[in-house]
């Protein structure tokens, strides 16, 4: 199934880098068989690791760089002056035909801002967003943006469409996604100009799939439509309320099982169950959010994951190269500014 | 405990009107056993279900109300033709001195409109706000605005920190509360202008509790801070994302226990544990969400709630009324305005 294809990789990326990085390379390796990792670090730190595992070593190059990207850097910081780290140096392997693609566990802000800087925003494209995808009662929604864009206008929010059309046909398999807009009702008059703005125009452009006008916070988890889409600063506080508030209910969970001796027997019959579904909903699952908007695809792990979480980073963006991602973003974009409604001749 | 005073009851709005309002009433009879009830409504539908429950007529006093607003209902129209509506009339009650506090199931926009045109916003704050409480891994947290301003500015969201601060001491017991803002990130540079300028002025007004910064997403569910700020856009979607991703993960651990004859069998042993923590969680429990920073005590429950659920947003209305809620943001609101960092001058 897999094409060749060759993964940069920023090993010095993340809470638990190098080790999380080989390891998790290593996990990607198995179900990837063809593809190829260039890996950017401390040689002295990351060949050690990268000689136990015989198989990786074989299909991985490493090039050695001494800058890190500190995960609490400020991004304006570390673009200046990480030119020849780690993860720069991953994203420039894109520009430079030398990968198909990179995954990071480092500094967000720092990896949007290099990607922007080195890859470029896509012709068509206003903003790059991030984009991730999560359970739902229904199965799974792509949200974005996360968090690259504080502010967004109505381009932006339809922008963002295009792109959440297309990562949930890479991702979830969909080739017509259903998609709304976040806001706070349903009814045309709630929220504000820049929600209607975008409204008017996804009804009108020729977009595959169905545009559901608006949703509310409720139907992320429920799973109402295949593409959330929001401005940044909504995404990432939805987002990090919705893993929060799943954290709370199953500690309360936890601490039921534990109140009393029927509860904690009752948990021991429905142990292997509940592991199954542990599994299911597992974060490490859902871990690998897309930048897109990019004339490169990228891919940022979860800082504190571990090697089957970064694995799961590394699939993501090997389902991104094998279903032509940019290119679908490039042809939907193209297809969007072109016809009537297009966004700045509808602002008019 | 319970002073004697007097809530006005909409007997007519919610989705199971008037019977919900009746049953609601009686249940918070029996805890508030000095409490008076002035209901508006139609006559023909509630006198009959009050006159089965004789205490409950004995403490009541019903006025004639032909209009209903309707729960679809636009609500600049609502306030427009509404003025002899139950809801208009149970918040004039608090106007006119006839009640302390009106509690309504009705149209949320309808209710605030109405509310901010019949009694004022309160001198020293600029616009209204609702506010609610629920669980978090820590206790209880106040959040608002949870939707009654699209758009806030940083002298709003002042604001809406000194009337959470008064929620939390009435609601919670918490005499100096921690409050902090909802943001992107907890570093000062996150987020958007409107909020570094509001944290700037918080840092600064003498304000009785902590100001902590910035929090996000997930610090709602953790219960970080006593009061959560934020304008009523994020506020809402965050809420209903919060409550939807409960309902998500306790119908996945339905399905999981539904699973297998074995997990079946946990189930059962584990119920009565399970039946506590869904009375700890129980939406019903936190119903009751407070128009706040009007010259009156308002108290909207959620439409679809049972007669338990309605009693715990009268409930809700009582302890505001008891704890003088309005005369504590009205001597936070002073003490601000008149502190050496009051937001327009800071603004300057």
């Amino acid at each position: 199934m897999t094409k060749s294809c060759t993964i940069a990789l920023d090993a010095m990326g993340g809470d638990n880098a190098p080790r999380v990085v080989v390891n998790g390379a290593n996990i990607a390796r198995q179900r990837h068989p063809d593809v190829e990792f260039l890996m950017f670090g401390r040689e002295a730190e990351v060949m050690p690791l990268l000689e136990r595992k015989s198989k990786l070593l074989e299909s991985s190059r490493l090039v050695h760089t001494e800058d890190v990207v500190r995960g609490d850097e400020k991004p304006a910081t570390a673009i200046r002056s990480g030119r020849a780290s780690s993860m720069r140096r991953a994203i420039d392997a894109i520009r430079d035909d030398a990968a198909a693609a990179a995954v990071s566990a480092g500094n967000t802000g720092a990896l949007m801002g290099m990607a922007k800087l080195a890859l470029k925003t896509m012709p068509g494209i206003s903003r790059p967003a991030i984009a991730s995808y999560f359970p739902t009662m229904r199965g799974e929604t792509v949200m974005l943006d996360l968090g690259a864009n504080v502010q967004c206008d109505a381009r932006n929010l339809v922008d963002f469409a295009v792109m959440g059309g297309a990562c949930a046909r890479t991702l979830l398999g969909v080739p017509e996604p259903s998609y709304a807009l976040l806001n706070v009702g349903s009814e045309e008059t709630k929220g504000h100009e820049q929600l209607h703005e975008a409204a008017r125009i996804l009804r009108n452009v020729p977009l595959p799939g169905r545009f559901e006008g608006f949703v509310e916070g409720d139907d992320i988890p429920k799973g109402t439509v295949d593409v959330v889409v929001t401005d940044g600063f909504t995404g990432n506080v939805a987002l990090k309320t919705a893993e929060g508030t799943a954290k709370l209910v199953n500690e309360y969970i936890r601490r039921t099982f534990r109140s009393s001796l029927l509860a904690g027997l009752g948990y021991l019959l429905a142990r292997p169950a509940l592991g199954k579904l542990r599994r299911r909903i597992d974060p490490r699952r859902y871990n690998g959010a897309m930048l897109v908007g990019l004339n490169g695809i990228v891919v940022k792990s979860h800082g504190g994951t571990d090697a089957l979480g970064f694995a799961n980073a590394i699939s993501v963006a090997i389902d991104m190269v094998q279903h032509g991602f940019i290119d679908q973003i490039r042809a939907e974009a193209q297809r969007v500014s072109e016809s009537p409604c297009e966004p700045r001749a509808a602002a008019l």
